[in-house]
């Protein structure tokens, strides 16, 4: 049967962020791609029809810096030319911006700002432990910049996260101002029920105008009819990454999600010639990549273990450190314990090895004798407030071994102001170009940023195979005994055993 | 948010076939599994609540005999053996068989009466042209075995294709005395909405208790929302591989398609416990035979091309070997116009490959100035009919080219009795054990038999990498430059070159 043929009166278009150029590679490939495998298809995700561009942001800018020898700012200039009538969508970790602790509302400001200027256009601002004082500053900082303000919730699974909860926490987002709300499932646990559940209620609460965008993984194999529910309770944008960078740890593929929905009631109106050219551009590029990749296409462990992949491998990795690995089973059954203490955060980066860390440590030394200082200061409200109430018995032990006193108000409201300062650090670099955003860089940053500073007029460093590289290693493949350079062995010829260097014949 | 707290009374229960002992490798791994990879897995299996276990039929009796030195009638006593809770399932050509010809009626009788004895249950038969006349026989011979008959309906998109066919065509079936209905998407082209209209028609016209299977390919990436949708309409049993084996050409993830369900009012009842350890047997096996893997994840194309890959391939490959690459968009453009002539028959194979070689012809030679002798006898009606009538011009040009006559009869009419001559010719050959079974694989595949019982002494031989070679493989890909045994190379060893065999330090 041809479903071209079912007439649907008016099918309601439904939005893409197209991922490929952010999350897509920071899931699959460890964020390890260079700019120059990205030019060549910007034309084209410019044309497709995307509701969005995802592009910048995330893991994105300290890979740069710390991987590619490349400037981030550059980068979103360089994507603003190339893709001058896409909105540009980044992530933003709040309070943390692009780094990895609580940043001055200063630096916020300067930060949204000179993003906003140097061609951002939607900011999907989130926060591990979903607590909106950590988002409620960036998001401020642009709606002054004139930008979309996206307010996320993050998506996770326990006895104190309903679908109410969910609502409530969309409602502060919106008063705070959001132009919209992202539902953001990074393991992949939402299936499709919750979905529509939840995105059919706060469009019910809030108005069926309530713009809702879903981000979801693929990495459970489960999303992909999550996004068709989320489609059927009203979303207006889903998140989808083009069909050759797409499925395993990353996201459901752009194309099968647009032909999903033919002869539905819902259309993306995306132009599949385009999606085509970027699907092949980045069909070339991925193997060069591959050394990157995770080898698992799905697993829905997840759902049992509440573990996501990245924690596991964390934990595995220093159990065997101290050569406990038969402790395993043990750290397993620990982690929903250590959660629960915690008030129930989000399992998420850094919640996450936080969490893996400490049930390690109970695990290994007895429940709570020792304490990392992230823990504590989890426990301690330095990180925000918990979805749920944490074990008062466990913050006075945490109180009692870092020192430090709880908090309730916002963490960064304890944070002095720090720009001046990280200005004038910044400005006795070697290779500090006298920007304010290179001094987010530094400020970001501080590790890295020096080094990066005194190398950066080299030039962006590809960590991909070559082209070269590449086609020696199929052949490889096909011969098994193939050699890519020189090698140097032990050769015994006529008795006697010399180290020489050879190629193949 | 935990799903697990939403209360649903009584959900329904949807059974699941795996696939993973038949079409799951038949798809990603050219059918190339060996038993021994198997056994492994078959008690958990047995014991996860599969409402059938699909192990047998297909090209797995081809393989059998032709790549792995293995008694394909011994394979399915195994299993038997293995696997004696439950029902066994295997695909039958209608009749075809498992060869590549129409045989006599007696031939499919002694074919279906061994299959039950040997220990199958579930017969799911099919045609490529989903002619019921080209079903009916072997359906009988499975009915009167006191077995499952499973009529299939072959999934196609044409203009002639439309819900109300499909619907005719499950009637004929069930008049037949099916005792299920098969939906078969092999191309992975059925979408969402028409997956939900065929199921729902079928059960709102024969009655909700009609049984009705899904079997959808994954090639696409977007049929498990077609499950979900089928599940919707009612759909009883859907197809899926276990996780490990699921995918690109393969299908969509077992454990996935269990896990989606929770929280809606459907169940698949599977004990997940013995799902995770299939999963762990064959991730293990898996990276043992992917020289014959397919590296495409997921591909769209074909909704726009109406070919699928193989027959894609194929055409290049003629098209190559004439030195037409070139030629390639012309023959495109002519496959949907030799399929029209041709009546609209689904593209699977043989009609894939024969419809393909003949706009191959078209294009270089002109318009029907030659036909492949498959192709007359597809116009000619040898295949059966056709879902469409077929273009009369093209008919006589048929007629002409190969002197013979239309049909409008069932083709197995037309042929002699055999099974006596087969009997007598397989009795001559060297290592023939006297069965029925051994006529019944010198009668379906009469050029490999023989090789096969003079070698069938020697036992299995497997076609997947050792242990050893797929540790040296792994170790090889960490440094790229091992090499996996001793090796000849030209060596300059002070100034002079010399012939070496060398092993690495």
């Amino acid at each position: 049967m041809s479903p071209r043929e079912i007439e649907v009166s008016e099918p309601r278009e439904v939005g893409i962020t197209e991922l490929v150029l952010r999350d897509a590679h920071q899931s699959l490939m460890a964020t390890r791609m260079a700019m120059e495998d990205m030019v060549g298809a910007c034309a084209d995700i410019d044309a497709a029809g995307y509701w969005s561009v995802e592009c910048w942001g995330g893991a994105t800018y300290d890979s740069c810096i710390r991987f590619l020898n490349e400037d981030p700012w550059e980068r979103l200039r360089t994507f603003r030319k190339l893709m001058p009538n896409s909105r540009l969508q980044m992530l933003l970790r709040g309070q943390n911006l692009l780094g990895y602790r609580h940043y001055n509302d200063e630096v916020v400001d300067r930060f949204v700002d000179k993003s906003a200027e140097n061609g951002m256009d939607v900011f999907r601002v989130f926060d591990a432990m979903n607590d909106p004082r950590n988002m409620a500053h960036a998001m401020a900082a642009v709606k002054k910049a004139g930008k979309h303000a996206q307010g996320t919730i993050c998506y996770t699974i326990s006895p104190v996260h309903t679908v109410e909860g969910y609502v409530k926490l969309a409602g502060q987002l919106l008063d705070m101002g959001a132009d919209s709300i992202a539902l953001k499932d990074m393991a992949a646990l939402l299936k499709p029920q919750p979905a529509y559940d939840i995105i059919k209620a706060i469009k019910d609460t809030y108005g069926q105008k309530t713009q809702i965008n879903l981000h979801c993984h693929s990495t459970t194999g489960v999303t992909e009819v999550s996004l068709m529910k989320a489609i059927e309770a009203g979303v207006d944008v889903v998140d989808t990454a083009i069909s050759s960078m797409s499925l395993g740890p990353g996201h459901n593929p752009t194309e099968s999600v647009a032909e999903m929905l033919e002869g539905t009631g819902y259309t993306t109106n995306l132009d599949y010639d385009r999606l085509h050219k970027i699907r092949d551009h980045f069909k070339a590029i991925r193997p060069k990549y591959k050394k990157f990749e995770s080898k698992t296409l799905v697993d829905t462990s997840i759902f049992k273990s509440q573990i996501p992949g990245g924690m596991l491998s964390n934990m595995e990795s220093q159990l065997r450190a101290q050569g406990a690995e038969d402790k395993m089973d043990e750290v397993m059954a620990e982690v929903p314990r250590v959660r629960k203490a915690a008030g129930f955060p989000p399992l998420v980066t850094p919640s996450s090895q936080i969490v893996g860390t400490q049930a390690v440590f109970n695990v290994m030394m007895g429940e709570y004798k020792r304490m990392t200082g992230e823990f504590a200061d989890i426990m301690l409200g330095y990180y925000g407030a918990s979805p749920a109430d944490r074990d008062p018995k466990v913050v006075k032990l945490a109180e009692e071994q870092s020192g430090k006193k709880p908090i309730t108000q916002r963490p960064a409201d304890l944070l002095p102001p720090e720009w001046e300062k990280q200005s004038k650090e910044a400005a006795t670099l070697k290779g500090f170009n006298g920007t304010d955003e290179d001094v987010l860089t530094y400020a970001l940053f501080p590790q890295v940023a020096p080094v990066f500073f005194e190398h950066r007029a080299e030039g962006p460093h590809s960590v991909a195979l070559t082209d070269a590289q590449l086609k020696a290693e199929a052949e490889g493949d096909e011969k098994s005994l193939a050699v890519a350079g020189p090698v140097t062995y032990n050769v015994n010829v006529g008795g006697t055993v010399r180290e020489v260097t050879v190629q193949q014949a």
